[in-house]
């Protein structure tokens, strides 16, 4: 298929990528710095331009991988066609692109940097479409990047995306935290690697509320006033104190 | 080397079966519980005890492997002689051994579940000891289980049990939330591994600092106002909004 990106952000750079290895054309890359257009352009053998009034007649299909604020906006002045327009956001409505004919979402439910590569055939993609047709020819469309193919309507979608923040952004924020305790008396970050794989592999075999393991899941409050003392920081201490009453919480409560 | 193991929970069970593979011979389990002190010795071709004064003439090294209020207790408790007394546990300063002629720390950091295997190779071995001759026969006897051996003190080992808490307690926690939260729209959790799985194995590449992303990293109140609605608890509500407000802490200040 012909394939106008509109973006040149990580979303845009991983699936052009991944669409060109299954064989598709990137006719064009789209995105008001002209420079990242053109750099991600090059790597896919396509056009590149700096504005949406511009796209290209041949897209058959326009795939929006922009911040979720600009989506609507950018919906809403494209020139229309018969193309389909998508949008690749976890948390944003798909009626927000019902201005186009045929439209949906192809959402990878990944965090992707530019810098590291990614499997996308192991990434989840979570699609939707306002036609049965439609729905077919993204679902062909994301098979050929993916394995995973889950047909989500916008609030289970939305829904997708509040977990994800909870297992990614805030999971990697109690990394971040640890690395700095480590940091505080110079112990380096990999002493914790090891640990950090088993407990993201664990939950492969059993459910994460069965995992549980710690001062908190005993109600061990020795070691947790200790751990406080240790931390030597209000907010640090106010964090943990938080966390793990969340976790005697949850103990309590299931 | 003939090793006694007082203990027979997860980190007995597999410290043990590591000393087995690596040549050595277990002569005892003693735990409190004599069915699961006879299950461990039968797997590892030790005799079962259920008390420490019983402990064997033939132990050359002892390694507590017991909850961590039980430790200076136990110590105490055993009969003397010149073996090596060993306790592998994170939070416990070595002192608490100072009654026997040789002590130290043999601490894996790792999580250990009895059905869940681990490589023991890779499991980082924090080792303390209170001459330098016993530190020599513990450094032995640990790089025949693992490839990653430390020499920390009772201070930097509190450090590192204290990270753990958050690389691993904290982090399962949040694995926990998002697992609820698909549950409750009836999605499985399969859908989030590929991105816990990223999400671990990207800070082996960039510090877990710049892999941060997310609406608290952008300070996003308009996605984040939305989420917090769409939590439908008070408690999950001051969870996100306190580990949100973390994030954007963690951004301004560094």
């Amino acid at each position: 298929m012909h394939i106008s990106i509109i973006g040149s952000g990580n979303v845009a750079t991983h699936l052009a990528s991944g669409f060109v290895n299954a064989g598709h054309t990137i006719v064009q890359v789209i995105s008001q710095n002209i420079k990242n257009a053109q750099e991600l352009a090059t790597k896919v053998n396509a056009k590149a331009d700096n504005s949406v009034l511009n796209l290209s007649k041949q897209a058959q299909v326009v795939l929006l991988c922009v911040p979720d604020n600009q989506i609507e906006r950018l919906a809403n002045l494209l020139p229309k066609a018969n193309y389909i327009l998508l949008h690749t956001a976890g948390s944003i409505s798909m009626d927000v692109l019902a201005g186009a004919a045929h439209f949906g979402v192809f959402y990878p439910l990944q965090s992707f940097s530019k810098k590291v590569p990614v499997n996308l055939a192991e990434v989840p993609f979570c699609l939707e479409a306002n036609r049965p047709e439609t729905l077919e020819i993204i679902k062909k469309l994301a098979s050929e990047l993916s394995h995973q193919i889950y047909f989500l309507n916008s609030n289970q979608r939305k829904q997708c995306h509040l977990a994800a923040v909870f297992a990614n952004n805030f999971t990697n924020h109690m990394y971040t935290i640890a690395a700095d305790i480590l940091a505080e008396k110079n112990l380096p970050f990999e002493l914790l690697q090891p640990l950090i794989f088993e407990t993201a592999h664990k939950i492969k075999k059993t459910s994460p509320r069965e995992a549980q393991t710690g001062p908190a899941k005993r109600n061990d409050s020795v070691v947790m006033q200790a751990h406080m003392k240790q931390l030597n920081s209000d907010k640090l201490e106010k964090l943990y104190r938080f966390v793990s009453n969340s976790i005697i919480d949850y103990n309590k409560d299931n």
